[in-house]
């Protein structure tokens, strides 16, 4: 029955998003340059999805191939419907960021024309095209679980968590192709736009005579857009699945420790539609006020019905460990996951806002120079760390102790519940952005464009306070994936103990700590040489077209489109491949074996985890630094404390937008390979 | 017998130490402005050593004390004679640096007078006051080590196990102390010079009229002589103690297994008198081939030789797992240490020497500005923690297979068994530095100048190289010391396993992982502000001292020294005692105890080692893309591209000379006090 329920609230979910894409639709786009230059960024965003899709249809070929064909080993573990699973997963993660995108694509030009109006109009023509997004994810997420699940539980526990496990590793393997694709693609143009245009040409951002600036635009639909849709699109499907599997591990499967992540979910979506409507319909001229009550008002809500939930079903029997949890230990649980991305958001904004010390801190340190700007920020990166791993860390104990590992899952899910409220304020951010973006470009009006740039600063801080959530239920999910591929393992007869005092579980985590930091460097690395090639080809152009700083001759847009794209398209392969390949190679390489990929793990996530919160909160703090002394501070624009900042803001565009977000990824991904070819490991290691 | 004879030559170490240190005493130091800046740069690092050792008294003081009432706890294992065991530890350490710094000293101005004959004479004068340094240390740590078990294996196994523990705890701590300390001074020192003197003033490096132009010289001997040698001489007492350790509990007190890493270590030190030497012996021109001739005579000797004792010595009883280990997996192992040591240095080489591509790179990069020098730099640091992980990852493994974990300590051992060679090889840098500098500042003819910054450019390869196998052996100890504190609880009577599939493990992996990341902010930090005054107080000098820039008036240079040794003595004492704190608070909260210490230690390793790379690779890239533009490359000195390279290379400063260098300390001095005060975790545990 609950399974139904949440089927049928995950495709009301999908409704609402249409209706909110129709309004978006039926906006007024304006007219000429607006609409001609919106269409470049469109068509630009399509393109490079669509050669990207190109790939990853072969990608999902080969890999269901191979599904398809380990599901004949006897004993191995993996259900000749997995590959299904995967490909739907696939699909599904594809399709989030795809409709997100096609929206956001209509909303900013539509936004821009309606903030001509007014203010509100503005905000709720691009909140309303988050809102597409948000409620899309969640949607398709908790809509293909339910089903997956209804249509295999008969299978019975192991099969339908191997089966949940391939739907999962399809959402996320196509997330982190769309996260490293489009933040290679975004910051590639971003810091070949600005290096150019900003610090050689002087002309200021979002120019149209500058000729990367509509691959800047595109980059923040492809990046920003769909790679975010894409990316917690599975976190939060990660999060139900590793909730499912312990739970059928602990009791049965059609038990309420299944139901729960499953009803959780639905609350979460209702309470999200509440705070949707809260931003759309309150009319408050506050933009950023406007959104908070919407967020609040939908945790507030979602802390009371599950509170009503988990009181009305009632104490919780773990089965196969024979013992009863009450259910305010659940509710207990759940809350402290709330609480610690709560905690998380706190702390990103505080290191990376510059209301605050730390970035007050890195701008004066922009008066001695770009080098004491960059070493300050590194160090806030840095210190921003702990408050994070600590929040997490007790959230786990808690969640553990109260309700043993099923507990740790149960805060991921708390975490992620109101997914459709925060991810559409996120996906708000990048819209406003190129709603301000075509306002400057297309010349609007000056009290139009500043109203327009009042919506994208609103935006800035959305983002990091998201980005910070994002982390933060990446590494809580992963940890949830993590207790599920031990509990799995302990569940497939062979004793087998995780036991750190094994070299090769300590050669695991090596491996595994190592693995962001190589995946990291190659995103840095494509990045850096996309952008050398974007800031040479913008040379070109300057030099070689006649009349175009005069602003009389068009740039050719196209070419930096092309050169994006292409660098997008040929560096995400190579480090997506190796987070499937690495724990597939520590599995079965003797001598190391399913305990090493335990290790693996760990170290991975551990080290992702610091890594991801160093790259977001530096690379936001240097950002905000730089505006910080744009607003008049430390010699304001132009002044050299602003060139050093400038140099700070550049090299942290590709750790906060490029490799950071994709260590949320990673670190799921290779769970979920290790989880779904578990048995194999196994099977293999008592050959 | 054995311990006799290995404390005799730990003895004649110290003795050959004597005579080079009278040798280098009895040069010429030459007159006049020599003598007066030798003289400044010599009472600058005496003040701050004298500074530093009032807070370390206080510290040795303190912690003795609590040593001494831990004692009386019944069951909680710390020893009656563990807290004087420290106290000489700590006390050792301090020698360590304090002697090798002393002559240091001495040695620069008089290799800048012997360079005025010819190389030769200089590299002789340079390279002994290096032999006093490495054979001080490795002569005090065998002397120390075996005089602690002649002193106490009357006592059993266990304590003295923990009162080594109390040797090796002394010398981590003064390590890490002096480490931190000197690595604050030595770049706040240098980056404040660099950044006035060379981005604003435009005057060369070493340039007398630089206020801070002594305090960068004084920094060179406090940070990278008596920094690296107290750090040194703690990973060599440490990977013989945890070889002891494991030997205890897998044999007896008087067994082959305790005899070896004492034998080694004495066939080591006779293998680095040989090539110590060669190098002073060997009239060759060349002073980087004179070197390297010295490194790898050494290393063959002791491959042979070590080849020779365990054939003679026959195979090991593991009397407590009951196997035998035949002695060429003992030797296996040893080699498998010593071939991973080479292979990291080799890539240390590779990726920070500008004869090879990335390099090469990054001076590419810089061309499109000081932000792509970063990303690119960044990436390369990282890209960088491949070759090094997976060299330890497969020399530990097979250490493993072969000899179990005493087959890690025995790789470790292996590794540093040459430190006497390679330290007076690391230490000739800073001296051939300093000597350039003298040679600079006191205006010598030019031919005298250029042979100097010759023996200085060899310095700089050597000290590159010398960095990866610092880092790599700190590893290697750390993975033994863990292994030790695995056997440990093990032989404490109660079952603990550290299981990943305990959270509690998980969140000391956590804790752990962070606790590199909070150390190097602290550290970063207090460069970053220490540096931001050093620029004011240089600026304020440039602006108010009427004569200084014609070079009529002379710098305030106290002031700028004043400035590092404060930064350096007020900055060093939080970042040193976490290290010591947290696994304590770790090993006695609820809910965390001696499993989730095991995790800690677990994850420090990982991520301490890979930071630490990445700091150090990074950071020699960006130094030496520099130096590779400054040869002519891409606009050589002056171009755009050289000030961008300029960014990058003083950004790198403090990773790779504060950061990165102290987390080798970090990991160690972690696991020790772990190892130190585990039976009293265990026993808060049964309470």
């Amino acid at each position: 029955m609950m399974a139904y329920v949440a089927l049928g609230i995950g495709l009301l979910s999908l409704l609402i998003a249409f209706f909110f894409a129709m309004y978006v639709r039926r906006q007024d786009e304006g007219k000429g340059k607006m609409v001609e230059i919106s269409g470049y960024i469109r068509k630009g965003a399509m393109t490079f999805l669509n050669r990207e899709y190109r790939y990853l249809t072969v990608y999902i070929i080969v890999v269901s191939v191979f599904l398809y064909l380990l599901s004949f080993i006897k004993n191995g573990g993996v259900s000749p419907y997995t590959w299904m699973a995967f490909v739907v997963g696939a699909i599904f993660s594809a399709l989030s960021g795809n409709i997100g995108m096609r929206i956001a694509t209509l909303a900013n030009v539509r936004a821009a024309k309606a903030v001509e109006k007014d203010m509100h109009s503005g905000l709720k023509v691009a909140f309303s095209s988050g809102a597409v997004m948000g409620l899309t994810v969640v949607g398709l997420g908790l809509f293909g679980v339910s089903s997956m699940y209804l249509l295999f539980s008969h299978l019975g526990p192991y099969e339908l968590s191997n089966i949940l496990f391939g739907f999962g590793f399809g959402a996320s393997s196509i997330a982190l192709f769309a996260r490293v694709g489009g933040g290679i693609y975004t910051k590639a143009a971003d810091v070949g736009a600005d290096l150019v245009g900003k610090i050689e040409a002087g002309i200021p951002e979002d120019d149209p005579r500058n000729p990367a600036v509509i691959a800047d635009n595109v980059g923040d639909n492809v990046g920003d857009v769909a790679g975010m849709g894409a990316d917690l699109f599975e976190s939060y499907v990660d999060s139900i699945i590793s909730a499912i599997a312990i739970g059928v591990l602990f009791s049965a499967i059609n038990s309420a420790l299944v139901y729960l992540p499953l009803l959780l979910a639905a609350i979460g979506i209702i309470s999200s539609f509440i705070g949707v409507g809260v931003v759309v319909l309150m009319r408050n001229k506050d933009p950023s006020k406007a959104m908070n009550t919407g967020v609040i008002t939908s945790a507030v809500i979602m802390v009371l019905l599950s509170l009503m939930i988990m009181y009305w079903n009632g104490d919780y029997k773990f089965e196969s460990l024979n013992k009863v949890v009450p259910w305010y230990n659940m509710f207990i649980a759940l809350l402290g996951g709330l609480i610690a991305g709560i905690v998380i958001g706190f702390s990103t904004e505080y290191y990376t806002s510059d209301k605050y010390k730390p970035t007050k801190d890195i701008a004066k340190a922009s008066t001695t120079g770009a080098a004491t700007n960059l070493i300050t920020g590194m160090s806030i990166g840095m210190l921003s760390t702990v408050i994070p791993v600590l929040s997490i860390s007790v959230a786990i104990i808690i969640a553990y102790i109260l309700a043993d590992l099923y507990g740790i899952a149960i805060a991921a899910v708390g975490m992620l519940s109101t997914l459709g409220m925060t991810l559409s304020m996120d996906t708000y951010g990048p819209v406003a952005d190129n709603a301000a973006g075509i306002a400057e470009m297309a010349n609007l009006g000056k009290d139009v464009r500043e109203r327009a740039e009042e919506l994208d600063a609103v935006g800035n801080t959305t983002a990091a306070i998201g980005k910070g959530f994002a982390i933060g239920s990446a590494a809580l999910t992963a940890l949830a994936l993590f207790a599920t591929y031990n509990q799995t393992l302990s569940g497939l007869g062979h004793k087998i103990i995780i036991d750190l005092a094994n070299p090769s579980v300590m050669v695991g985590i090596f491996i595994g700590a190592l693995m962001p930091f190589l995946f990291s460097a190659l995103a840095l690395l494509a990045v850096g040489h996309a952008a050398e090639n974007m800031v040479e080809e913008v040379r070109r152009q300057f030099r070689e077209i006649p009349g175009i700083m005069e602003g009389k001759a068009r740039p050719e847009y196209e070419k930096c489109i092309d050169i994006s794209t292409r660098a997008a398209i040929k560096k995400m392969i190579l480090p997506t491949l190796l987070a499937i390949i690495v724990p597939i190679i520590v599995g079965v390489t003797p001598g190391l074996g399913p305990e090493a990929v335990g290790g693996l793990l760990a170290g991975s996530i551990a080290s992702g985890f610091l890594l991801a919160i160093y790259m977001a909160n530096a690379g936001g703090a240097w950002d905000n630094a730089k505006k910080f002394i744009e607003k008049g501070n430390f010699g304001g624009k132009g002044s050299d404390a602003h060139k050093a900042a400038v140099v700070g803001d550049t090299v942290g565009d590709p750790l906060k937008d490029t490799a950071g977000p994709s260590l949320n990824i990673l670190i799921k991904l290779m769970s979920i390979v290790s989880l779904l070819l578990a048995p194999l490991f196994v099977l293999i290691l008592s050959l």
